[in-house]
């Protein structure tokens, strides 16, 4: 017999939810969805669910769940920015790019599948979502900007293989690909730093 | 009116294809299958109709889609070995790992959703599919070995800055995340090689 089945006629529906903030909600709620059943098994009623609101309650704020992947995505890119701009107070410029390396690393693998989900083609292509274009581009900024910072000449040189050699370290590690080393990476930050330093090139 | 119902009793049933290399086939098929759908897209049933067999012919090879999947990774994998093995005749240590960058790059190019799947958590993790691990540890080894050449000491570390390099620069590429950039990158093999000999360090 299943749950519903239970319930006797004279009790009240389940109740309808209310939420103060529902857009948060169902964020968080799809982040947790995510990196549980990854972007291939997650629904827009499994995240539904999982924010414990109706079926219906995510079109309030979303039209579609590519539309609520794309602000899961924005904040993603939001985070990662926030990140890079802390980094900006660090007044050595190399120690800035290096921890710049760690932000980005950090922020793959606190949230793998959010990460992921940040560069889904399907939600970076065209115009759909303007916000997470913009997102993306502030982070991006600010790696630019601390690349710059450090060698005004080959600065665009050194952002653009600083994030490449991020990006896959990121993604190498969230999938476990460095299972192919005769020995297991002990300390992820202390490699980020080395290979981020090489690609600085010598002091 | 459904095709099939449009069949006259009296015509034989759909021929049973025969294919000399019935695998062959259906690696093919799958590997354009998901190039056109995704990995999200693709099923079993997608494969069969691509390659003109019948719904039931793949399970003469392959028990499971993640069975046919993990054997296009494989395929990956030795291509990419046997382009990172070609190189090995270039007798300049450096000119040689320049070109393993150009050739990892060239293969997620060349096939952005097999070189996506050869990483694809599901297939790589665990002991369910050994000749894809054997696949990937060859590729791996011949980057090690041309990395030692170059450099016996820190061999290891340029090895993993050099793929992870690489790798970023591979996704980053195929998920068209340089569309962030001011300028559009104009010759994706010269930006390879001058970020590979940013991260191989000054000569």
């Amino acid at each position: 017999m299943c749950p519903a089945a239970k319930r006797k006629p004279t009790q009240p529906p389940p109740k309808s939810y209310h939420h103060g903030n529902l857009r948060e909600t169902l964020l968080a709620a799809a982040e947790s969805t995510l990196a549980e059943r990854g972007l291939q098994g997650t629904t827009l009623r499994d995240v539904a669910k999982a924010a414990g609101v109706s079926h219906a309650a995510p079109y309030h704020h979303f039209a579609s769940l590519n539309d609520l992947l794309a602000a899961v995505a924005e904040r993603g890119f939001v985070a990662l920015g926030d990140a890079m701009e802390r980094v900006t107070a660090t007044p050595d410029t190399r120690e800035r790019l290096l921890q710049i390396a760690q932000a980005y690393v950090g922020c793959a693998r606190a949230q793998p599948a959010r990460f992921r989900l940040m560069f889904a083609p399907q939600l970076t292509q065209g115009d759909a979502y303007p916000a997470l274009k913009r997102a993306s581009h502030r982070a991006f900024g600010f790696l630019m900007a601390a690349a710059c910072a450090h060698d005004p000449v080959k600065g665009p040189e050194l952002a653009l293989c600083g994030w490449s050699l991020s990006h896959g370290l990121s993604n190498l590690l969230i999938d476990g690909a460095f299972d192919v080393l005769p020995t297991p990476v002990a300390d992820t930050d202390a490699l980020v730093r080395q290979l981020a330093a090489r690609a600085l090139g010598p002091l």
